[in-house]
C-alpha cells in the first residue's frame, strides 16, 4: 500500500511517500515559511522524487491538528483536494500522537508538548506497545505546562517531545529532574514519516476525504469531569 | 552555527541543513537510483529550501562508512568538492554511530545493522548517554548476523536499528526473543538529521575538507586480539 502524509499543524511542514514497509521519500522543512506556499511544491516534489503521482497513491495521511489553526486547516483542505481526483480515503491523524509515535520502544511513556501560545502546550500521554505503536494515557488537552506536568506519574522516566521543548526545557527538567528525557532536534519534530507508519496501523480509520474533519484539543478528561460535576451541583442549587 | 549533512553510503539517501538547535530542511530517499545522479540535486534542494548556498555552511559532515564502496565514495567526494570553494571543514561521521544516534534515549543499548552482502551485516554496539548521544561499547565489524548476536550481553533489552532488519529481523527475534527490539520503517534509516546533530557534538574533529578519509569496518576488537594471538602463536612454534 502506498501512502502519501502531510503535516502543516506547526511551525515545521513535513511531506513523505511510504510503500509498504519503506518510506520512499520524506521532507521535513522548519524555515518559518508559509505552509500555503510551501506545502504543494513539497507533495509534488515528494512524489515525483519517489517515482509516483498522486494516482498512484492508495491512501492518504494527514495530521489534523491539534496546532496551529491556519495550519491544520491549510493540512486538512489540502488532503481534500488531492483525493478529490482519485477518490483516495484519508487518516485523519492526532499530532501529538505522531509526535509519540516518533518513539518506538516498547515500555516507554512519551510526552509529546506543542506550543501552544498563549502560556499553553497541547500535550497528552501515551506508552508505547509492544509493535512500537502509541497508546494513548491521556486525553489531548490545551494547558499551562505546569498543570500538565502535575498530572504526569510521579515515579518512572518520561520522554518529552515536540516543539514545546524550546520553550520550556528548564522548566521541564526543574520539574522531573533525572526523570525527565528531552529528546535532541533530529527527533523533537512532527514527521510526516512517523504519519505514514502510523496510518498503515489506522487504515481501517480512513474515511472519504471529503470528510476529514480538523482535530482541536479538548480540556483532558478530568477537567471536562470536574466541570460537568460543578455544572451539575449549581443546578442543583440553583 | 550551520551544518550540511550528507549520507549515501547505503540505499537510502540524505541530506540535511541545521542551524544551531534546528534542522532546518531535511531530505530523505529510498528508491534505489543512483547516489551519483541523485545527491548534488537532493543537496541543492535542502540548501535552497533552507534559504542559503554553499557559501552560508559553517561546517560539513558526510557519513563515511562503512557501507557500499561505491557509496561511501560518493559522499566523501562530494563533501570535499562542496567545501573546496569555501574552505570549509569537514567531519567525517560512522554510519553505525549516526543510526544509533537515531534513539536519543539515555540507558538504551543500540545495536545498528546494516546489511553488508555475502551474508554479514556491519554492526557495532552504542549505549546513549545522559545528553542522547552515541558511547561505542563494540568497534564495527563485518560479520554474519549470527556471530554478532552471540557478542551481545545476556541480559537487556537491545534496539536494533537499521536496513538489517529487512533480512534478519526474524532471526534476531528467534535469537533473542522479547529482548530485541526492531525499530519500525520511519527510525531505522539513517538520516542527515541525526548526522547533523552528531557532527555539531564532534566539531572537534573537523578536519579540512579535502584531507576526509572513508570509514571501513575492520574485523572487531576481540576477532583482532585473537588473530593477534594466533600469529604470535604461530611464530612461537616456527
Amino acid at each position: 500500500m502506498r501512502i502519501l502524509a502531510i503535516d502543516t499543524t506547526g511551525p515545521a511542514l513535513s511531506a513523505a511517500v511510504s510503500d509498504g514497509d519503506r518510506i520512499l521519500c520524506e521532507m521535513c522543512l522548519n524555515v518559518g515559511l508559509k505552509h500555503s506556499q510551501t506545502l504543494m511544491p513539497a507533495v509534488d516534489q515528494v512524489l515525483e522524487r519517489s517515482g509516483l503521482s498522486m494516482a498512484d497513491i492508495d491512501l492518504a495521511a494527514v495530521v489534523a491538528g491539534p496546532g496551529s489553526f491556519t495550519g491544520v486547516r491549510i493540512g486538512v483542505c489540502a488532503v481534500k483536494g488531492l483525493c478529490c481526483p482519485g477518490g483516495q480515503k484519508a487518516v485523519a491523524l492526532d499530532a501529538l500522537e505522531v509526535l509519540a509515535a516518533g518513539v518506538a520502544i516498547p515500555g516507554t511513556l512519551v510526552a509529546p508538548v506543542l506550543d501552544a501560545r498563549r502560556g499553553q502546550v497541547y500535550c497528552a500521554l501515551f506508552s508505547v506497545d509492544g509493535q512500537g505503536l502509541p497508546v494513548r494515557r491521556m486525553d489531548d488537552a490545551a494547558l499551562p505546562i505546569v498543570e500538565f506536568l502535575s498530572l504526569l506519574p510521579e515515579e518512572g522516566s518520561v520522554v518529552f517531545t515536540g516543539d514545546g521543548l524550546s520553550a520550556y526545557a528548564g522548566l521541564i527538567r526543574e520539574t522531573l529532574g533525572s526523570r525527565a528525557v528531552l529528546l535532541p532536534m533530529h527527533l523533537n519534530t512532527l514527521r510526516a514519516a512517523a504519519a505514514c507508519r502510523l496510518a498503515s496501523a489506522r487504515e481501517s480509520e480512513a474515511v472519504d476525504a471529503a470528510e476529514v474533519l480538523p482535530i482541536y484539543a479538548r480540556a483532558p478528561q478530568a477537567v471536562r469531569e470536574r466541570l460537568a460535576r460543578e455544572e451539575a451541583m449549581k443546578r442543583g442549587e440553583g
